[in-house]
C-alpha cells in the first residue's frame, strides 16, 4: 500500500540553509511577512493534508478510474472531499496574486508544495494545477474585468481551469489548429471545434470550469501568428459571478490511458461555445505560453513528486523484505535471511533514486527561487536564468523521475509488478509526465535552440560562471570543475557546428538537455555537502553526493561524445528505409 | 491498433550471411535436413502465424486479462483457438526431442520463431513458453518413464507445463522455501504448501498442467542443497497416458497486475498433491535451472520481440503523423505539415530502437547457436560461451526491449499513453521480462560472480580474443579495438578488486553486464555491415551501426569510469539512514 511522508527536513535544510531564503528575499517586500516560523508552519500542514488526506485515496482512484456518462464525468471516490480541503486550505491560490483573492506567497514555497501535492497523489493535483496555471494566465493576460471576475473563484478552488490547447491533427504542432472563433455583436465570441487530451476538461468537483481555449480568427494568419486565447467558461457567469447558463462546451467523452486514471482526459466539443478574449486577438500563444511555462515546472515537479514517492515505498520494502545473505555473511542470523539492504545492487538502486530525488529538489527550488526574483525584484538576469531553467526542469525531473519509479519497482522484483503495492502505479502515472506540456524532446529543442543559440549561449555561460564561483567542498572540486569545462566547450561546439547544419540541434538536443541536468546537479551536490553539517543528515547528504559524482555523473562523458557527432548519424537514413 | 510483420529478411541475412547456419552446423548430423529452403519454409509459416492469429489478438486479451472464478480460470478471447493452432502447427515442440515427439529442430530455429510469438502477442506466448521449458527439463532429468509419459504430450501441446518456484518469504531466495514434500508408501510422493506468481499455473487452454514443482523433503539441508524438483500433474495420468484423476492442486486467486494481464499469474494451493520425483532428492535447483535457463533466454526474447514490434508500431507513427517542419524548411509543401520523420530527435529515438533491436537479434542467434554446438556437437567451448552469455542475454535484451517500448511511446506523444495505439500495453507487458526469471539484478550478480570471477575471466577473454579475431570494416575496427581492450581492462580491475572487496562484485555487476552487451553489440553491428552487401539493406546496415558507434557505444566510457568506483559508494551508508 502506498505511503507518503513529505520530506520536511529536506526541505528546510534546502530553503534554510541552501537557498537562505530571507537572505535571497530581502529586496523583496511582499515577502517581508513570510518568517522561518511561518514557512515551517505552511510545511508542516502542507504535508498533512499530503500524508493523511491524499495519500490514501491514490490507489482506488487508480482502480476506480474517472467515469463518464452522457457528458456528465465523475471523479473517483473520495476526490470532491479531498479536493475541496486542498481548495479550502488555501493551497490554490498559495502564490495567487493578493489583489484578487491570492496569498501571494513565493513560487519558491508553491514548488515544494507541489511535490507534496504530486507526490501525494498525482490524479488529484492534476485537477487542481490546471487551475493554478489558469490564474497565473489570467492574471497575466486578463482584463480588470476578467481578473476581477475569475481569479478570486480560482483562488478558492470553487472554479477549476483547464487549458484547451490539443487537436487531433494538432499536437506539437499548434500552428495546424482548426477550432474557429468569430465575434458576435456583443463583442464576445463564439467559439466551435474539437480539443483532445483536455486534462480535468470536465468533471464533478467544482461548480464550474474554466476553459482556456486556443482557436483561430477568420483570415487569421497561417501557423502560430493566428492563434488567439478564450476564455470559455462550462456555464456563463451571471452579473453577480455566480454560474449562470451552461455553455455550449462539453466532454465527447474521456480518454481510456495508461495511467493517471483518476484524472479525466477529455475530448472537449464546442458548439458555437460563448468566449471571451484574452490579450491581443492572433496574440494568444504568448499568452498560452504564461500558462505553460508555470505547468512545465508543474509537470517537473509531478516527476520529482514521484521519484519521493517512489524511494520511500522501495527504502520500506527493502528494509523489511528479508532474501538471501550479505556478501560478506549474515548481517541477520537469527532472520531467515538478511535484509535487502545488504545487497550492493539493491543499493545501487535505491541511491540512484536518492541522488536524483535530493538534486532535483534542490534544482526545482532553485528555478522556483529565479522565477520569484525575476517577478517580485525585477531581476532580469534571474528571470533569464528562469527561462533558460525551465526546460530542463520539466524534462529532466520527469525523467529522473519515472527512471526512479522504474527502479524502485525493480526493487520490489515481482511484487513490484502487481497492484497492491501501488509502485507499479507510480510507474504508469509518471510516465505522462515525460510527454504532456511539450514532450520532452520538444523541451530539448526549446533548450537548445531558443534559450542557447538564440543568445550564443550567453545565458548559460553566467549561470556557468556563477556556479564555478561558489564555494565547494575540496573532495568535489576538480571533478565539478572538469563539469563545468565540459559544459562549456560543448555547447560552443554547438554554437560552431549549428550555423552549418540545420539538423543539429535537434540531433543532439536530448543528450545535451541530460548533461546540462546532469552538470547542475553535480553543482549542487557539491553545495548541499559544503551547507550541511557533520550530523547524521549532513553524513547521509556527502555519501549520497559520493555516490552521484562516482557512479552518476561519468554520463557526462558519453554524453560529450554522443553530442560531438555529426548530424549524419542520424540524418543519413532515408524516410522509406525506416 | 498494432500490426506486426515477421522480420524475416533480417532473418534470413543473420542465419545465411552472418552465422552461415550450413558451415556451422557441418559437423552436426542431426541438422543435416534441414535445408536453406526449410528454414525459409518455417520462418515464413511462423511469421505468418504470428502477424494473421496472433496478434489481432493481443490488444483485446490486455482489456479483458484472464479471468479466475472458483479456482477456474478462463484465458482472454480467442486465447484457445489461437493456442491450438501454434500447438497444432508444431511449434512447442519444435527444438524437442525426436525420440518423444520433438521436432528435432536447432535451437538458434527456435530463438528465431520464440522473437514472433513474443513480438506478436506476449500474452499468449507466455502460455507456450513454459511447456517448452517443462519439457526441456524433462528431457534432461526426467526417467525413460517420464519422458515416454509426458514430452509427446507437452510438445503437442495437449498439456502445458508450469514452473513453481516462488513463494511469499521466498523469491529470488529458493534456499528458504517452505513447500514440503513426503514419500509416501507407493513411492511417489505427496505435496503441500503455497507458491505465488505461477505463471500458466492454471487455465483453460489445456486437458492438463504439469506442474514443476520445488519443495522439501522432511531432515533436508538448509538452503539452497535441500531442495528436490517434481512433477505435480493437474489431472493424474492414467495407465494409458490419458488424463485421470484430480490432483490434490488448485488456483488459490490470480494476480492482478500492471500488464500481461491475458497471462494468468496464480497463487497454487499444493494439499497433499501428489508429486513424482525428477533427478536425486535434493538435486532439484540443478535440474530446475536447465529450465530456467531456457526460460532466461527466452525472456530475453521476450525484450526483442518487444523492441520490434514497438519500433514496427513508431516507425508506421511517424510516417503518418504530419506535425511541424523540417529544421531546413517543408518536405512536404503540400500537406499541412511534414512527417514527424523529419525531426532529427525522432530519427533518434527510431534508430535507438532499431539499432539495438538488430544486434540483439543477432546476439540472442549468437546464443542459440553456442547452444546447439554444445549440445549437438559437444562443443565445450560453445557450452561455456553460452553460459557466460545466457544473463546477458536475459538482461540485455529485456532492457533494452524495455527502453524500446518507452522510445516508441514517445514518438507517439500524448497518443501512445491511450490504450488504443496499442504502444502502451508494450511497455506495460515488456516490463515484467527485466523482473521474473531473476531480477536483472540476479542476471548481472550471475554474470560477474559465477560467470566471470569464478574461472577468472578465462571464457571472457577466449570469446573477446575470438571477436577480436574476426574481419570488420575499417571504420568501426579502431573503435571496436578500443572496446575490446576497455572491456579487458575492466574485467581485470574487477578480477582484481574483488578478492579484497566482497561487495565489489554486486557494486559494479549491473554496470559490468551493460558494458558487456555494448561491446559485443558494437562487435555484431560491425560483423553485419562486413558481410551485408551494398544494396539497400547493406545501407541501412552501415546507416544503423553509423549510428551506434556515433551515439550509443559512447556508454561505455561512463560505465568504465563507473566501476571503476569503489564499492563503499554503494555500502558507506548506514542501513537506518535510508
Amino acid at each position: 500500500m502506498l505511503e507518503y511522508q513529505a520530506p520536511e527536513r529536506d526541505l528546510e535544510f534546502l530553503l534554510f540553509d541552501l537557498f537562505e531564503v530571507q537572505k535571497a528575499w530581502q529586496d523583496i517586500p511582499a515577502f517581508a511577512d513570510f518568517t522561518d516560523d511561518l514557512i515551517r508552519a505552511v510545511i508542516s500542514e502542507g504535508g498533512k493534508l499530503a500524508r493523511e488526506v491524499m495519500t490514501p485515496i491514490s490507489q482506488q482512484a487508480d482502480a476506480e478510474g474517472s467515469r463518464w456518462e452522457d457528458g456528465v464525468v465523475t471523479a473517483p471516490s473520495g476526490f470532491r472531499e479531498a479536493y475541496d480541503q486542498l481548495a479550502g486550505g488555501g493551497w490554490l491560490g498559495l502564490s495567487g496574486n493578493p489583489e484578487y483573492g491570492g496569498q501571494g506567497m513565493p513560487k519558491l514555497l508553491g514548488c515544494l508544495l507541489e511535490e507534496m501535492f504530486w507526490g501525494s497523489n498525482t490524479n488529484l493535483y492534476l485537477y487542481a494545477t490546471l487551475t493554478v496555471g489558469a490564474s497565473i494566465c489570467i492574471d497575466a493576460h486578463g482584463t480588470e474585468e476578467q481578473k476581477s471576475l475569475y481569479l478570486p473563484m480560482l483562488y478558492s478552488g470553487q472554479w477549476s481551469g483547464a487549458m484547451d490547447l490539443t487537436e487531433p491533427q494538432a499536437g506539437t504542432d499548434l500552428g495546424i489548429i482548426r477550432t474557429k472563433a468569430e465575434q458576435a455583436a456583443d463583442g464576445t465570441y463564439r467559439i466551435s471545434g474539437t480539443k483532445i487530451f483536455i486534462t480535468a476538461g470536465e468533471h464533478d468537483l467544482t461548480e464550474n470550469i474554466v476553459h482556456l481555449v486556443l482557436a483561430k480568427l477568420p483570415g487569421a494568419p497561417d501557423g502560430t501568428r493566428g492563434i488567439s486565447l478564450f476564455i470559455v467558461p462550462k456555464y456563463l457567469p451571471n452579473a453577480d459571478g455566480s454560474p449562470g447558463e451552461r455553455n455550449g462546451v462539453a466532454s465527447g467523452s474521456i480518454e481510456e490511458k495508461m495511467g493517471v486514471k483518476g484524472s479525466a482526459t477529455n475530448v472537449m466539443n464546442y458548439d458555437g461555445a460563448v468566449g471571451y478574449l484574452v490579450g491581443e486577438e492572433n496574440s494568444g500563444l504568448a499568452c498560452m505560453f504564461t500558462m505553460m511555462n508555470y505547468e512545465r515546472l508543474s509537470v517537473g515537479l509531478q516527476g520529482l513528486g514521484a521519484g519521493e514517492l517512489a524511494y520511500q515505498q522501495a527504502v520500506r520494502y527493502a528494509r523489511d523484505r528479508l532474501q538471501g545473505r550479505a556478501p560478506g555473511g549474515p548481517q541477520n542470523p537469527d532472520g531467515t535471511a538478511d535484509s535487502l539492504l545488504v545487497h550492493p545492487d539493491v543499493r545501487r538502486m535505491l541511491l540512484t533514486i536518492r541522488a536524483y530525488t535530493e538534486a532535483g529538489r534542490a534544482f526545482a527550488m532553485l528555478v522556483g527561487l529565479t522565477l520569484d526574483r525575476g517577478k517580485y525584484a525585477d531581476d532580469r538576469d534571474s528571470q533569464a536564468l528562469s527561462e533558460l531553467l525551465t526546460p530542463i526542469a520539466k524534462a529532466y525531473l520527469s525523467d529522473k523521475g519515472f527512471e526512479s519509479a522504474v527502479l524502485a519497482q525493480q526493487v520490489f522484483g515481482g511484487h513490484g509488478y502487481i497492484k497492491e503495492t501501488g509502485v507499479e502505479q507510480i510507474v504508469r502515472d509518471t510516465r505522462i509526465a515525460q510527454i504532456y506540456e511539450g514532450t520532452n524532446g520538444v523541451q530539448a529543442l526549446d533548450l537548445v535552440g531558443r534559450k542557447v543559440l538564440r543568445d550564443g549561449g550567453r545565458v548559460l555561460k553566467r549561470f556557468v560562471e556563477y556556479m564555478s564561483g561558489e564555494t565547494v567542498p575540496d573532495r568535489y572540486r576538480d571533478a565539478l570543475s572538469a563539469e563545468f569545462d565540459r559544459l562549456g566547450k560543448v555547447t560552443e561546439s554547438v554554437l560552431a557546428r549549428s550555423g552549418d547544419d540545420v539538423d543539429l540541434p535537434g540531433a543532439v538536443s536530448t543528450d545535451y538537455l541530460e548533461l546540462a541536468g546532469l552538470t547542475i546537479y553535480a553543482w549542487l551536490w557539491a553545495r548541499m555537502v559544503e551547507v550541511a553539517g557533520d550530523d547524521a543528515f549532513g553524513q547521509a547528504k556527502q555519501q549520497t553526493a559520493d555516490f552521484f559524482f562516482a557512479r552518476l555523473l561519468p554520463k557526462t562523458l558519453a554524453l560529450e561524445q554522443s553530442i560531438y557527432a555529426d548530424s549524419s548519424a542520424v540524418m543519413a537514413m532515408n524516410d522509406t528505409t525506416f
